[in-house]
This record gives C-alpha cells, structure tokens and sequence, in this order.
C-alpha cells in the first residue's frame, strides 16, 4: 500500500470506530507520542502492544459523545489526520472538546510513527 | 520566544494577512517544502528570499476569495496549522477550495522548516 492508501484506509477505519482492525496498518514496534503525558503514563508509547494498552486507558476514562475525523493530508512519507472529539472524562466528571492533529510516519508500507499535536488545553 | 509564542503569533499574523511581518518569525536559512511542485517550480525552497519568491508566485497567480486560518495545534519543536482558501486561480480561471496543513519546525526560537501537506486536489 502506498502511504496515500494507507492514510485513507486510517481514516476510513477511525470514522467507522474501528480502532483494533486500524492497528492492522501499524508496524509491530511502531512508537506513539503524546504532546504530554496522560496522568501516570509515558509520553512515548513503544510497540503495539504499548499503543493498545493507551488506547484502552482512553477509551476506559472517557465517554465519547461525538468524534470527528479530517483529512487525510499528505506528504511523502508522511500524512496528518484531524480528531475532534466531545468527552466527558470519567473520573472528573468534566465534559470538553478535545482537537489534535495526529502525524503519521510510513515506512515500509506500515505506519512506524504517529504523533500527537494539540494544547495542555485540548 | 517559545515554540508555542512562535506558533501564536504566526497564526495571529496569518489571520491577518500579515504575510511579510510573520517572515520575521522565520530563520534566514528557512526551508520550505510543498507537498507537489508548483508548475516550473521546486518543491522545496531555500532561504527567505526563496520563500518570498515563491509566496508572491502564489498571490500573483490566486485571487483570494476568503481564508480560514486554524490552530496552532504544538509537539515540542514543532507546531502544525491548517489553512483553508477559496481562490480563483488567474491563469486558468479555475475557482477552487485548498485545503492545507502546514508543519512548522522551530531552532533557536525562529522558524527553520516549514512543510504543506495536502492532496493533488488540494
């Protein structure tokens, strides 16, 4: 797959909610990283096993009522995708919009890198 | 200034239009990259006077229908912001939307890299 193809399948699974079957399109040590770090966890994710394990603490601590995903919009190697999502999170009870950009790294036709953008704020 | 001012201001200038005052942000030795080259141009530009180059390239050759200018969403020493235009191009006389994302890099607190990510669509 092509890293154009690649992108679209990402975002086509992300829209669908189809998170387990988009970690199909990662490589196995592919490293996640996060502009900061969610309580008691590492900036950096290392392997999918890591990359799953982030996704599972997110998905447990928010309550998503709505998710938007944009793009893909590419560059060689590379591609940036759009989540908006409205959550509450759990523990705090507090609802907010969170919006980030996530940059993607392709090499060998699996995603190596993906790496999120956004504010303390978001 | 930090990467976040940097990411501040440039975005508080572009939504502006103060195109020539956000190059004071840049590096001299900036480098900017395009996703596709634009026709009998580079994809890649060096140095400011490269960048000015190309950038009055572009306005000579769109008139600006309406622009929308978001983020910035930062990582450490990078920052991404997205653009949106309606344009006509002037020599076809083609009116389109662009969508873009631009990724910004920042060393010793000036802009040194800036890459556009976006579609052949786009």
């Amino acid at each position: 797959m092509t890293t154009l193809e690649i992108a679209n399948k990402l975002v086509e699974l992300c829209k669908q909610g189809k998170h387990e079957e988009a970690k199909t399109l990662y490589a196995d040590d592919a490293v996640s990283v996060e502009a900061f770090a969610p309580p008691g966890m590492d900036r950096v994710a290392k392997g999918l096993a890591g990359i799953r394990a982030k996704g599972e603490w997110w998905t447990s601590n928010h309550e998503i009522h709505s998710a938007i995903v944009a793009g893909p919009w590419p560059l060689d190697d590379k591609f940036i995708v759009g989540f908006k999502f409205e959550v509450t999170n759990k523990p705090s009870g507090q609802r907010m919009t969170m919006e980030e950009m996530a940059l993607y790294t392709v090499e060998g036709g699996k995603i190596v890198r993906e790496e999120y953008f956004y504010n303390t704020g978001a």
